[in-house]
């Protein structure tokens, strides 16, 4: 018997329900942020329903957790698959949290097929990846494969000035009895399945997407520091205005970015200006940039001018300028042999689906250099996501589920 | 003897900088927002100051503060000085403070001459003048002449939620002591002294403005409202993203609003953006819109266009917006034979000046409709203001002392 038969579509569905009602807005999103209360209790709560079943459970020092079912050779590494458990600020039910589940009940229909693998099947939640109150997003598997430094984590602030290394003791505090591992333990494999949080699968009325890249994401912060003036006295030509030079920045790069194909992802989803004050010229405007596109030479062009801009910005405006880029992930390629594999399960389980690229960042884009690597993609109704309106159907989701056990086994085998 | 030749430069300087020292900012500046616990100290000082002098203190329902000196006939309506103790978030140690204190250095100098007047002079502390902390500038002002209701007033929140009623309660604690007085009470006269806060008498040489009028002030909140979606998923086309419609609503109105004249005075002191997360399309950007100019024709040119450009492109950005006005202030004419006064007891002293209009809006605007009104400028060091490097020369300040107190001895006689 294969485990996908195994796999309760309404076990998934009641599982994902009772996790978003910790955080739950009230339009009926989620607001569970990284290493905070409701963070901590989605924790507990995944390791009560993994003692149920009676499987381990284990942290690291950046406090991501393993749930893990053994293998028949408990020595060998283990073929991982889960996401996060942290969201947006308005976030929804399913991005990340479907990652975690879809793997717990992936380990339940081996469990209840009575499945054996040779290597131990895993099932990890990766600590703050939404990097939404505590900068540099997929903190968790960056840190376990070395690609940040577990100190430079630690030292990351939130907007009120809280120190991460504070935060996340206080977390990790809600689930003191579990056993510590040491980070970057090898795996044998990782296959995380996720929301598409994009168009592209709901538009063709298919289920799942055997992803085989991630583009490419640059972040910038961008600040200009001008000098604050009295907003009735002061003339335009005496002024050196933060704000207004923040504002031709952003919209002459909005007009470059403006490709026939639209492919290239310009955002600018955060400005903070000071000192706020409506009668006063502010004298600092910060603001940052999210940038993605799956060719790493358009990702180039652009980033050339966004740390060109503000400086030339800055001098004709009697402003000054700094540009700092907070992230910079060249395209990521997964494993062929990985996206091969979850594009035949999909087939031999006859479902609707095709190989495609991944628009969003995620976990698995830090595992891949470090394992062979693949993701498995599901619709979200609309292509909506980062949004409290994000919804799901639940049988797509049980589907995806199926794919994501099947290919496991296969994995661990 | 006139009074003006018992004005003590030191005194009024001493003051100034003992004043400055509640709400001191490391930059030398002062945070002493209205109705926080730095204002009630502020406002405590003053009390004591007063009765050190043997002047009678009083308060009304607004929490603006009045120290009086009896005049021979004290059955008639006060003369009054003054201006308000409360300053920006990065504010100067001379914005409102200077009002007040030559204001009580002018009683102190009439009390040192022996000059005796048949009216009361009454120097007041406006309550929240900035409008900083708890939106609607000039509040004590307005309140007290009916500009606005008290319970509009009461009602105001700061952006932590925090109902002014409470704060002025907290904060009128502090001076407990005092006699309350109704909201309203005439006035024979009144004349503010005040810094200048630009660029016209220091570029000049001048040390006496004799204020003629103040342009007209109009303030607008402008609010954009998108739709969330994934940074790195959602293609253009299927974005509304409120922060984009923002800025090319800004940048299009800076164009129009650059005059060859430099009259024109626009100003986007505050932009709020949510949900906040770089890697998230913002579905909300609020902005402020602070716009003056010293003709009404003009200021109805632009008002015209704050209010429809906003919708035009929210339409075609799939967005949606709305503009309210937060002030609409006319222009303000002062009263002709208070502007004679102040210009002639210049030159009587022998000093350099001149007659001009205020470009910064002050309590006397909304007082001159009730009691012939007047104002007294006198320069700040570069014409810098609202800012922590607002600096004067105590000399000037002295000068402006002396002119205030002839015209209230005058006035009051």
């Amino acid at each position: 018997m294969r485990a996908s038969e195994k796999v309760q579509c309404d076990r998934l569905w009641d599982r994902l329900m009772e996790m978003a009602q910790i955080g739950a807005t009230q339009k009926g999103g989620v607001n569970r942020q990284a290493l905070t209360p409701e963070d901590a209790k989605a924790r507990r709560k995944l390791a009560d329903w993994a003692y149920e079943r009676g499987f381990a459970v284990f942290q690291d020092a950046i406090g991501n957790m393993f749930v893990r079912r053994s293998g028949t050779d408990d020595g060998l590494p283990p073929v991982t698959t889960g996401s996060h458990l942290d969201t947006q600020p308005t976030g929804g039910k399913f991005d990340g949290a479907f990652g975690v589940l879809a793997g717990f009940e992936a380990l339940e229909a081996l469990e209840d097929a009575g499945v054996k693998t040779r290597h131990p099947v895993e099932v990890v939640a990766w600590t703050n990846e939404e990097g939404a109150r505590f900068p540099s997003t997929a903190m968790g598997s960056a840190v376990t494969t070395g690609k940040i430094t577990l100190g430079e984590a630690l030292r990351k602030t939130d907007p009120d000035g809280i120190v991460l290394a504070d935060a996340l003791a206080e977390v990790m505090a809600a689930t003191s009895e579990l056993e510590m591992r040491d980070l970057g333990a090898a795996m044998h494999a990782y296959v995380e399945a996720h929301i598409e949080q994009g168009p592209v699968l709901v538009s063709a009325d298919e289920v799942i997407g055997a992803v085989t890249s991630v583009q490419s994401m640059f972040g910038f912060q961008v600040d200009f520091f001008g000098e604050e003036a009295h907003a009735g006295t002061t003339p335009r030509a005496n002024r050196s205005d933060a704000v207004l030079a923040a504002v031709e920045t952003i919209s002459t790069l909005e007009a470059e970015a403006t490709d026939d194909a639209d492919a290239l992802r310009f955002t600018v989803g955060r400005i903070i200006v000071s000192p706020g004050a409506p009668n006063t010229v502010p004298s600092h405007a910060h603001f940052t940039i999210d940038l993605r596109h799956p060719d790493d030479e358009e990702i180039a062009r652009m980033t050339d001018l966004i740390e060109t801009l503000p400086i030339k910005i800055a001098s004709k405006r009697k402003c000054r300028a700094t540009v700092q880029r907070t992230s910079e992930v060249p395209v990521t390629e997964f494993d062929p042999e990985v996206v091969a594999l979850v594009d035949q399960v999909r087939q031999d389980l006859g479902l609707r689906g095709r190989r495609m690229p991944s628009g969003a960042g995620h976990d698995a884009m830090y595992v891949a250099p470090t394992a062979p690597t693949g993701m498995i993609f599901v619709p979200c109704i609309g292509g909506i996501s980062h949004n409290e309106a994000e919804d799901a159907r639940p049988e797509d989701l049980a589907d995806g589920a199926r794919v994501l056990v099947d290919c496991l086994a296969e994995l661990a085998r």
